[in-house]
């Protein structure tokens, strides 16, 4: 028999699954303090009436109607660990009626920020090919293997982008010693400051960094606005590393760019996903590839369940969340991110 | 005509050049503020009497006798820019003396650590052959390519020796949150814990770690300590990084470790520099290779020639050396560190 | 003539003045790019139609009425530069509206986290007492005048709130090397640990620190919850320091305590402000008075008017304001600190 | 019976006692590990034989001849814990064979940052004065009661002087934002570099800053060299805060420019101590007086002999002391503190 004293969550998790996102414990923990409802995403209006007027929180982002929201009048979050938002609820209604709508892509920051510092050393110290150098006996010992080798200690950095991805990117940058410039027009001035980091503009970040990270999300307003322009823009050898979407990139003009050896790239993510076979990313020299995997470490997918979990404790204590990271009624419709179909 | 009233310093820099440690504007301020005689590392018996009588410094390491050096009065240091102390000249009497013998290995600090963050990140993530997979059409996209995994931040990692370069480590690694454990028997604990870190036995750092670094320099008691035993207490499938010198591994039950594949790896440093054609690490999976790359930078070199202007301008100055490393008369004679022969 | 291009904004900041709160240059940018309508904070609805209705912004916290917001469609934000929120306006209505309520409160939080900090190392060495006696000539020199004295670095240090002002704390505090234990039932365990504090509950917070700091905010729930029964708790001689809202305390059993010479205290604030004359706290041995003085600096001020800039650009931009604090649905009406009447 | 293979050490630690230097636990392992022989400094001539030709260590700086010396040839190491290096032994016979003299004298540097930055909070928010016209009744609230305060955040420090006091002093301000400038020309200015912190000329340090603290120690050059010139150079309303010795300054320029209303100033040290009854300092507006209390804490104390215990592990080994600061052969001569007679 059901304990129906406990709040009830719908789980519709996809394409994470339950046990994706929780550690057994955490799951434990999950299932002795709510109800849970497991539902086709596709279906959520099909619900029982029992079920909607009593559910508290929805785990997942199923797409819901006007009429299904208004059955669920003891709904105060939806809790999307996709993480990306996308236009398949009316937002407007969620957001009058005060029901949260949150993510938890925060989890990807650090994963991504790690990978994103291994790929500029990478290519500050030619790691991969001296590697396969070694392999194949080819090696250059000592100083003669170092042509063109440079310090990220002391180097000026540029990162495009502040939200999650930017602050772990400088969280582990902390070590270095470098002067780091930041990009983000969606950020006051003086926040970044605070974070230590100097806001700038996109052109002085382009042209003033040794390494430019890519961290921005992408929205209606920024597609492709990396192009051949803002390559030409970049110090001869600089490094630009591409974390966040592709859609942010004009790709041609990067591998470009590239060929040409005016600057060296490494990129997570790509404007088809998989990519063809016969892509020339793959054989570009000067160019580090990584299969859209920057973030999707099972820890962090771990971490989602906990920040679930965190959020909903204090929204049952009446609190506002805190912990996932909020969609904002004036940019939730300008998000472009594409959402994953895989984890 | 030469100023006699500038001080006298004998060059003998070997394998090192002026070139190479001086930048243009510094060598422009070293000829500026002293005499430089450069002179046969082999013979520096063989120059004048004026020489020697007024000589100040050494810059570099030639072989000295204690005859030679009785003819040096106004002798106050050498400057050993090679960095690995040989056994060429009688210390005790340098020491006796009150002649500095300092080295100017920290340069390589920074770049080392560097490199050795790199190789730990692509130990951790399998970047190298998610590269080389991706060239070939065989990448494996988002969490398919993520097995096995894992962050530096929040990890529990070792260090071995906290020298300089440890000290480098900890400072590279400052941004993410771990807890470093270090063994350094040379070290007293409050140093360490004064520096953020944890003393703790060998044993401790081997089996409690997710990362292994050896920064230690080999001495006449520690060759070969990390072997089979050691490496048999790491944890499965922790990362051991080799970025010392060979001399204090068991390179042998090192390559048995990883062949097994208890623990994956990465060295620097090899029991033979060049390594033979044929040695196994050349194919060994779970192994990155580098060839003794990690410290020789251009900017590593240049920094050299500030650290002696500064110490040579304190010295000038009456007071004792600040910038180089001092040997010490304690352990001069157990260090075993064989000295580069190119740069 | 008036740029109607321009936005409006509506000018109510009592008991602040624009002059207090934006430096000369800052009022230029103000005046430049908005239409400054100075109002009376008691009667908005008197403005013209014309007015209210092309209204974007209100800076300040006048009383507001459904009906007056109903003729204000334009309005985005109420800025209260005052950062106390009262009830005195229906912020339900505006919550379904979106229109944001935000606070400029986060200025006070480095003054109030330097004064604290003040207050700690003035209890723990007995700074104050120690030159009036000096003036006295009765000063007790070296070590004999050290009896009792402590530090903070490496202290266990007990924090109790952990908004604006705790993080200010926290970052003051960043050099101590301290151990430091969080309470805030508001924040979520993980959130606490990212940003380097220990989570706790409040009676560990009480029980194991040398110099607990409270911060909290006085909420309808927390009154008067620290009284004797916490302070019987904190270690014998140890320090507690008021900063934020009397009512979160006990007072008589505040002074009780420190007269009993278990705990030594400093305050910032009071039950009643100003304060009897003959109240017990002015003489009080083993207590710091300070009179609600701790944020009230004008570089504080001025940055009101930084931050009151800042957001109203990402608002013009159609944006969400990320520098003021918002106000939150669920924790509006629960907060209970009541505002200044002098600045 | 006493056990003769345990290393010998002569304790003569005057002004300290073993009591105040060592933890019950520490002194419980330093005669678990050594035979102690306490001796009368005035005498150690006088020992027997037996006991001078086996003695590793000598604990205190009691007077040593040249012919005492020869007697002991055993001795590796002086442990100076009053920490002042007084000219009462042949220290160039001590350096040439090789026998370490080092000093305690960096327990102070925590305490007296602590209490630097205490002074230097309270000159910045005026708290004494403040605490004192509460206790009167003549307090003013909030903002009218700071008129003249200012942050330490964000604002320009100047050290003069950068040994321990100097790095701690640092690290407890690592939480404040501010620029810091120091004047060290005993220090390389790389080394300053890598510490965070702008190597400047004393006239810069002056002129540029809010808060100049001085912790240089006093040599045979530096007397007197912040005078009348000093002062006139520096911010009006500036703070000065003296922490090392008196001799630095000229004392009764400082107290003119207190007085004067240029600048506001505390200080530790001074140029009598005690002090006269009738010294203007006693009354002195604008200025914090402390009775040379900033060092001298009980836990102070008890760290030198940890310091102690930890070295003479070290040199027990054949290693050199890490802990300890040595003197040098340079500057040993040149120091001029005067040692001090109560603890």
């Amino acid at each position: 028999m059901t304990d129906t004293t406990k709040p009830l969550v719908i789980s519709a998790p996809e394409p994470r699954t339950l046990d994706l996102i929780f550690t057994p414990e955490s799951l434990g923990r999950l299932k002795a303090n709510y109800r849970i409802v497991e539902a086709d995403p596709e279906n959520i209006a099909g619900l029982d009436e029992a079920i909607l007027s009593e559910t508290r929180y929805i785990l997942g982002q199923p797409p819901l109607s006007a009429e299904t929201l208004a059955r669920m009048p003891a709904l105060r979050c939806i809790l999307n660990v996709e993480s990306n938002l996308i236009n398949n609820m009316p937002y407007e209604v969620l957001f009058s009626r005060g029901i949260h709508v949150v993510t938890t892509g925060q989890v990807f920051a650090e994963p991504v920020a790690e990978l994103g510092l291994a790929l500029a050393l990478n290519l500050a110290r030619d790691v991969i090919d001296a590697d396969l150098d070694f392999r194949e006996g080819r090696e250059r010992w000592g100083g003669e293997g170092n042509a063109g080798a440079r310090l990220v200690s002391g180097s000026d950095i540029g990162i495009i982008g502040f939200g999650d991805l930017g602050r772990a990117l400088n969280r582990v940058l902390s070590g270095f010693r470098a002067r780091i410039r930041v990009f983000d027009p969606w950020m006051p001035p003086s926040i970044l400051r605070e974070a230590g980091v100097e806001p700038a503009p996109l052109e002085t970040v382009l042209s003033e960094s040794d390494f430019v990270f890519v961290v921005a999300a992408v929205t209606s307003e920024n597609k492709g606005f990396l192009g051949a322009e803002a390559f030409a823009r970049m110090r001869k050898g600089a490094a630009f590393i591409l974390l966040s979407r592709a859609d942010v990139v004009d790709f041609d003009a990067l591998i470009a760019a590239v060929e040409s050896g005016r600057i060296v790239a490494a990129s997570d993510v790509y404007p088809q996903e998989p990519l063809a076979a016969d892509h020339p990313v793959r054989r570009l020299k000067g160019f580090i590839r990584s299969a859209h995997r920057a973030g999707a470490l099972d820890s962090a997918f771990k971490k989602m369940g906990e920040m679930v979990l965190e959020d909903m404790d204090l929204m049952d204590r009446g609190l506002p969340p805190m912990r996932c990271k909020r969609a904002e009624r004036e940019t939730v419709s300008r998000m472009r991110s594409r959402p994953v179909s895989v984890n």
